[in-house]
């Protein structure tokens, strides 16, 4: 079958790899129909992460089911399934608790598992998902094809600005800020909505994606960045700052806007993976009362509430999707969402 | 008068002082009934924090209000007043919002206040408080004399550890262990207890603070610290650890205790004032989902919550003090606090 694999900086390619083949008994082979490039995958992309070997990316994926282990009792064969960013038992004491990302038996998309055996990357025709009872969700039947682009945020981007927004503790009638107008701050912008807060500012200063946040329920914009940005998102709130600003980007920068901009005994829920290493500063937190909540989602404990919501059309977080191609041309995909040319690519492979 | 006054490492002197005047009408002279020593006054009595010049200290006590100014309109001359570690308006928006610690017009003991005018420390005879009308709670009536120990620690310990616990979002059936057996400790045991902890482990290692954490409501006790108290706190509770960690101490051996002890998914609540200049490790925190919250407690906001209980006797924070001097032994209480002699050390003018 087809493949992407990460060789080093800028070099992404498509590859003829095996099949994947049923190894364990509780794991399945699911046939990709929608996957797409994350902006973590543009950390490895850039060289900001070294890839030393080649390597299996992409970790968000929708399919369907064409094979199953004897083991598996949920996830039946022809089902359209839901993979989340990882792979997850949703047994274990910690997917119990609502943090499958730190399942005891889970794994990640492009390595092997606990087993052994090779998971595939999404970015390919077929991946063998491990624990299909666990992380796989399925469909009430095929989902209409025109939802498919917001059912695959499920697998990573909705779901994870649904973390943003739940681990600030947005409620109804807070303000919240949203850092980060990519993917994952527009999905932040609509969790926020959905939970009732009253008023949500977006820091961007691209148009297209201005329109997006207005549409998924922004109140307001604010281009500035650094000291100017602090300085306006406070003024719009009384001088000090909103109840909660999610942090959606990761890097150092964006984590010190978000954290000098909440208001004294606010939060900061945070999802953007960091990257540059600079710490959490203690003392300014200490002395403002501001905490910092969030980390990598697990999605896995979000589909379930959030996906009768994309059927019906009450939400519809594929709009973060600008660009569709074919999984032929993923090397494209990678050039237009690092170049800023597109917010996030869907690939069909 | 007499007040106390820190010149230098060890160097503790009680000395006369000009006597406090109201200076701005809405300011009130309080007459010290009892004041103790804080944890964070070891920091300069230490040398961890430098003294560059004699300044009064003190930043807990209870009294009776021996003059108001002319725009006072709730504190009555005679009053029995708890003041919190600070002075605040609880009108503004960040006392309003529960945050009495990020007051817009407050200030601590011991300094200027914003107006120019001095605001006293807690060790001395008496203080001048800024704003009457925010910072002072009135019992009803005199409080019994038994009772004074469980009120003064309203002005900070008491709330303190109950500001952890919140901070770390203590609730019913929450599995909580607490880093730290000084007084703000032991108070977030009790803090946790009543809040409704199912199981609170005490890491401590002195028999007669260990017995005050069981009085107050600990289920058990870890003595090792380190990998080997992470591994043994991870381990009582599913190998993964509990829900919450109260950090009360400020270190950064007792943050890193924290942040490895609580179970992925969890909550760090923090009051240990940061010494030692370590910040948070945000990859750390975010692989496992990790929040940290809490900082310098708005003791002022929970005082009306906590008071009735010390009155009614159904909590007894004040057993965290187990050595009462005259204020002209305040070098002697420092002494016994910094070598361990005495947990938290009462002072009566």
């Amino acid at each position: 079958m087809l493949a992407t694999l990460i060789y080093g900086e800028r070099d992404i390619r498509l590859e003829e790899v095996p099949d994947p083949v049923l190894s364990t008994g509780i794991d399945a082979i699911v046939r990709v129909v929608a996957a797409c490039v994350c902006g973590s995958d543009l950390w490895p992309y850039r060289g900001v992460v070294p890839t030393n070997d080649p390597k299996r990316i992409g970790h968000e994926f929708v399919g369907i089911v064409e094979a199953i282990g004897d083991d598996v009792k949920k996830i039946k064969i022809g089902d359209f399934v839901i993979a989340p960013f990882y792979d997850c038992d949703m047994t274990c004491t910690n997917c119990e608790n609502g943090v499958s990302t730190s399942c005891l038996n889970g794994g990640w998309w492009g390595a092997d598992d606990r087993s052994g055996h090779f998971a595939d990357g999404g970015q390919g025709e077929r991946v063998r998902v491990p624990h299909a009872d666990g992380s796989l969700v399925a469909t009430p039947g095929q989902p209409d094809p025109a939802l498919i682009p917001s059912v695959l945020t499920l697998a990573d981007v909705m779901g994870t600005g649904h973390h943003a927004a739940l681990s600030g503790g947005v409620t109804h009638g807070s303000t919240v800020a949203v850092v980060g107008d990519g993917a994952v701050g527009l999905c932040a912008i609509l969790a926020s909505k959905r939970l009732g807060a009253s008023r949500i500012v977006a820091m961007s200063r691209h148009a297209d994606r201005q329109a997006i946040a207005f549409e998924f329920g922004a109140t307001d914009v604010v281009e500035e960045r650094g000291e100017a940005g602090i300085k306006h998102i406070r003024e719009m709130f009384g001088g000090i700052g909103p109840d909660i600003v999610l942090e959606c980007v990761g890097t150092a920068e964006s984590m010190d806007q978000a954290i000098k901009s909440v208001r004294p005994g606010g939060m900061v829920g945070y999802v953007g993976v960091p990257n540059g290493g600079a710490e959490l500063p203690i003392r300014t937190l200490f002395n403002r009362n501001v905490g910092v909540n969030g980390g990598v989602a697990p999605v896995r404990n979000y589909i379930h509430e959030l996906l009768p919501e994309v059927l019906d059309h009450r939400i519809n977080p594929g709009r973060v999707f600008d660009l569709e191609l074919p999984l032929t041309e993923v090397a494209e995909a990678y050039a237009a969402m690092d170049e800023r040319r597109a917010t996030k690519v869907l690939l069909r492979p």
